[in-house]
């Protein structure tokens, strides 16, 4: 399973910044990192009156904004999902998954605290909380560790969630909602999908294979 | 195949405005229609400064935001994919992709022209123009409609491209690139694959089947 890892915290506590010493440590040891944002007011990357905002409106369900060294799409979509789901589609790829908030979500916290913007941290018990990121005093029995020591806590997720994981080799979604499946199982699909497809032209020992089916009423 | 249509045309010569009555009238017809607008100067979703731009100048390879109405996501990528890669891989469930722009494709075009802002349109023979929506007077033997004829502009692309479209039912990506297959291997492949999960705990009648794959060295 992806790892997901939620740096939390007070508006203005610092996660942004904190993100821009972590993820350059985690991809300098050579893990992928995928990074999500909550998007509570408005949307950030679809501004009112701007293209994008206007096709949308009009009713396109997809919208997607090209250039050479980016893609971006937006979807519409009919409530949030949550963060298994987006990892699972989204991020499968990646090794870890940040995310900036979802502090209701339960995946392990970290939170970056400054006593100048909230006097306590936002974190309590029951929490999922692991560490505490911040240069003031904090009370409690939490792991800690100074605005400078990105690497400690890079060593702290390295350790606990990165180095056992066995890499995924295969995602089957149905309907958008992972298809659990006992290795065995998965090596059995896996292994019936490269025969068929291997005997065809085309079939060049790739990288990466992906499978998408619609199925009618009569399917 | 996904109908690929461009509507082009210069700058402000109203290309959203027009595709704001035309994507309606599709929507309302009951097609789903995708939109992609090209970004060669900077890129609109992610201006200097923000949350997102900082994430993925820290080296974050995939970013998302997330709300209940809305689901978007920006990645990296090396060059730009060509139409037919980004309709594959992120439009395959709508009927129709249109984009604003990419002149220099090869799909069929449809110029909206106002003679206020030049004096000519900017396609010419070779560009696969197939209409122009103008309220000017255009020299040539080109199909010409009105900006107020977003109607005939609709008529036009479904009896060209949508009427006997059929629904694609499978799509098969090696890293990225479609893999071409009659339909009666489509129908063994797609059958083997059901064969195998319909056994599964978990399966219940789904509607879509997503399959990714990764594959090492050993594979």
């Amino acid at each position: 399973m992806l790892p997901i890892i939620s740096i939390v915290g007070a508006s203005d506590s610092g996660k942004t910044t904190f993100l821009e010493k972590l993820i350059p440590e985690l991809t300098a040891r050579g893990y992928r990192v995928g990074a999500i944002k909550h998007d509570a007011h408005g949307f950030e990357m679809d501004r009112e009156g701007k293209d994008t905002w206007r096709l949308r409106r009009a009713g396109a369900g997809v919208i997607a904004i090209s250039s050479p060294e980016m893609f971006a799409s937006l979807r519409q979509t009919e409530g949030e999902m949550s963060l298994e789901e987006i990892g699972a589609r989204f991020f499968w790829t990646e090794d870890i998954l940040i995310t900036e908030g979802f502090k209701r979500a339960h995946f392990p916290k970290i939170e970056v605290f400054r006593s100048a913007v909230g006097p306590n941290p936002i974190c309590g018990p029951g929490d999922n909380l692991i560490a505490v990121v911040s240069d003031d005093e904090v009370e409690g029995q939490v792991l800690k560790f100074s605005f400078a020591d990105y690497c400690g806590v890079a060593d702290l997720i390295e350790n606990r969630y990165l180095r056992d994981r066995k890499s995924r080799k295969m995602l089957v979604q149905l309907d958008g909602k992972q298809l659990p499946m006992k290795d065995f199982v998965e090596d059995f699909v896996l292994g019936g999908i490269k025969g068929m497809l291997a005997s065809l032209r085309g079939w060049e020992k790739p990288r990466t294979i992906s499978i998408h089916i619609r199925l009618g009423d009569d399917d």
